[in-house]
């Protein structure tokens, strides 16, 4: 299988991540130059019928896109550590933390990011009524976020899982925005400190 | 169980979709007031973390919320007829198309129309700039979403899944905010009047 990913996107990482704490090495990554649009005219992409990386493709030729969807779909190849949930009761649970946190947090950080950081204007119309509309959104979510952070490690299973490594790149690629979380939410920063830790070491 | 939900909003409906293809008759719905706010003080809801409906009551107590982590978790107790996919690569593809299609499409057709539509006001505080964006930009997507249809009756998988039903679901809520695709878009026309009327013939 090969993966097609930039080093400079957040939803790729999220699939480098899952790979990373799965200890995937046989899925090789191929660089695709989203600066220079590569991703509008490449056969493989093209396949998965959008423009936008990652995209993941098998053995036979079939493509998969959408990070979720590529990591839900690794889980089933490579099943330890989960990072997706073990029964149906935490699979629920996993994906209704991951999508509300990608809907009201993930999401407007990145789509924000995308409206109001000048270097992706290559990329983007950009829009900064929006970015700000998403921005402020995003940090307002972040007080309950840190309501809920206070007694827990992880988001929830009491585990990393995929809506950790969903929501952290979502951070992380919202720096070049200049945004982020309230000082004065400790759960947050203590969180996001130890996850941001974590990628390093695995260099991600 | 019991699905707290109401008849005037997109994701509820999404389940009691999934319900009715199932035939799924034996879980309780509870009609929750949300012109009433009544969605933000009730203790089942609370328990999810979230004051947003759909939420289902498991017999334990438990409970699960977002309409897709609710829609994948009924699959694991109803399995027929499928909507999520029989193997791991069925389910990865339609979890593609589902996430691909709420993120251009369903989620930007039902922000937009919270940010437009009067009668939601006192649900939200309306943004009518983020509301033209986001319909500017459904309505581009709806042009490549005809071209996939062109030789489709369904999304993905050559039958109905909950990628059509998260689609339509939010179509019809746009409806309120006038949001409709463009007449020349003869595939989505067809695709949404079959669709719509399947949900007709199920009552939801």
């Amino acid at each position: 299988m090969k993966l097609y990913t930039t080093d400079y996107a957040p939803n790729p990482r999220r699939v480098r991540w899952v790979m990373a704490e799965k200890g995937i090495t046989d899925i090789e990554l191929v660089q695709v130059d989203i600066m220079k649009l590569e991703q509008r005219t490449h056969p493989v992409i093209a396949k998965a019928g959008s423009p936008h990386l990652p995209v993941l493709e098998l053995d036979d030729g079939g493509v998969i896109a959408e990070s979720v969807a590529i990591g839900r779909y690794l889980e089933s190849l490579y099943p330890e550590p989960n990072l997706f949930g073990h029964d149906a009761r935490e699979i629920a649970d996993i994906e209704m933390w991951t999508r509300r946190l990608e809907q009201r947090l993930a999401t407007p950080l990145m789509l924000g990011t995308r409206m109001k950081a000048a270097p992706l204007v290559i990329l983007e119309d950009p829009n900064p009524a929006v970015g700000d509309y998403m921005f402020e959104n995003a940090a307002a979510y972040c007080i309950g976020l840190d309501v809920h952070l206070a007694d827990r490690e992880f988001i929830t299973a009491g585990r990393l899982t995929i809506a950790d490594i969903a929501c952290v790149c979502a951070f992380d690629f919202a720096r070049i925005a200049r945004f982020r979380p309230d000082k004065s939410l400790e759960n947050v920063a203590r969180w996001l400190g130890a996850l941001r830790e974590r990628a390093k070491a695995l260099e991600i």
